[in-house]
């Protein structure tokens, strides 16, 4: 990962109003992995008040893809083709960790797992685990 | 479906506040299945300013949840256990319209669908296709 | 589909010997949809004597690759980059038919579905719902 | 796992007429874990001489499988309730081998992961992995 592919991810990440929404928060990044973590806003809850399948989903698939964007050829996007998500425990505590993996990369696919964690009481638990394909993209000059 | 079912239904969808902030409304409620939109609003979009995959998926699973729940025995809540995306297109437009519909139901998993599609000039577009799995859970006494 | 198309797709068909050993016939084949069954043979069941997942599957997966096929520029393959199989019912029976059907085709990437059925006494029941993705390969000269 | 867990996994593995049509072979059970493996037969082939998805899946879904039921409480079965599968690279070589596991055990629902290999010039190189939901299930009495 070069330092423009970096800031290229950084920046990203920036431009998606969701993220900020969400109060979400690019922890890591290294060549093929990738960590975003948010706290459950009062916004952002399902009808019990633990986080809303949306921000787990959100969160998982972001950090995913920006993993499998970290390893493409510079001055490619990355697009979700497609991404399942199990998801294995209510979203119960007060911030929400995903990281995100490259399993595979090939040239035109790159199929990536994400883990997404909640911290209550110091506790880490495991919530959600997704599995899904990457595809890279070349930004159209008319994008914005 | 019984009249409580149905209030059981709107009113676990408007205590869900991450639906408000998406600005969602259940539109559309059958037995089997359950109709949700949402503006793509300023705060919930990727990079590009097209609907963020958070967007799509929340309403989708929520309209296949709660098409699930519909079919459910009456006191009952739903659990998405798990469900897969194909983003099929860009959620470009002013607004998105989820379709949930039960594939099957059995008295342990049901067995969900949902199409969300993008209004854009007049234009309905698929963009998604959300296929999963739903669990009826007796919810507890102390849950709130 | 040109005819050229359709022999291809018969000619891949009839090249695999997997469905030889399922003891499959390809039905129906029109633009974006395809038909294939095969009888629940002795050696293709699981431990209660029911269609095997993988014969499900197999069926599935291969009929919704076809239907993708058929709708690409002649010449190309397909291969299945990720598919999710739901299995609603056992395959109780004496006969699969899988109907794979095109959602949306890119062209990159090729959304598809498939149903599998069951049929058993007269009546059809719907085992498997299959959602997955297709992508388009240039054969290489020395694949054989 | 009991023995008597061990033991029925074994039996209901054996019992599977796929599996012996595949020339699989249990190769180890733990609690939590299995590996399954079988070559790829003249038999369980793509168009090109590979290994068919068909096997692919039929290992990696069995393994999960009998990963989840060594968890289980005695005296159940196992059901795949929904598995999903991303196909990484072709199964080229002359053996597969799945690995199955758990990622967590609900009292309802299982979810598990497998990951296939191909064997081929002494490289285990990954070709699939599989994100499933599985679910215990008490046998009736007129089953067999």
């Amino acid at each position: 990962m070069t330092p423009e592919q970096e800031n290229q991810i950084r920046e990203s990440f920036d431009h998606q109003s969701m993220m900020t929404t969400f109060g979400a928060s690019l922890d890591d990044l290294t060549p093929g992995t990738c960590r975003i973590s948010a706290p459950i806003l009062d916004g952002n809850q399902q009808q019990h008040g633990f986080g809303h399948a949306a921000l787990t989903f959100g969160l998982g698939d972001t950090a995913a893809g920006y993993a499998a964007m970290s390893v493409m050829e510079p001055g490619h996007e990355v697009l979700t083709a497609e991404i399942k998500i199990s998801l294995v425990s209510p979203a119960k505590g007060y911030r929400l960790i995903a990281e995100g993996t490259v399993l595979r990369a090939g040239r035109r696919l790159i199929t990536v797992e994400a883990k997404v964690f909640a911290k209550d009481a110091g506790e880490n638990r495991l919530i959600a685990v997704l599995l899904g394909t990457m595809v890279p993209v070349k930004p159209k000059p008319t994008a914005t």
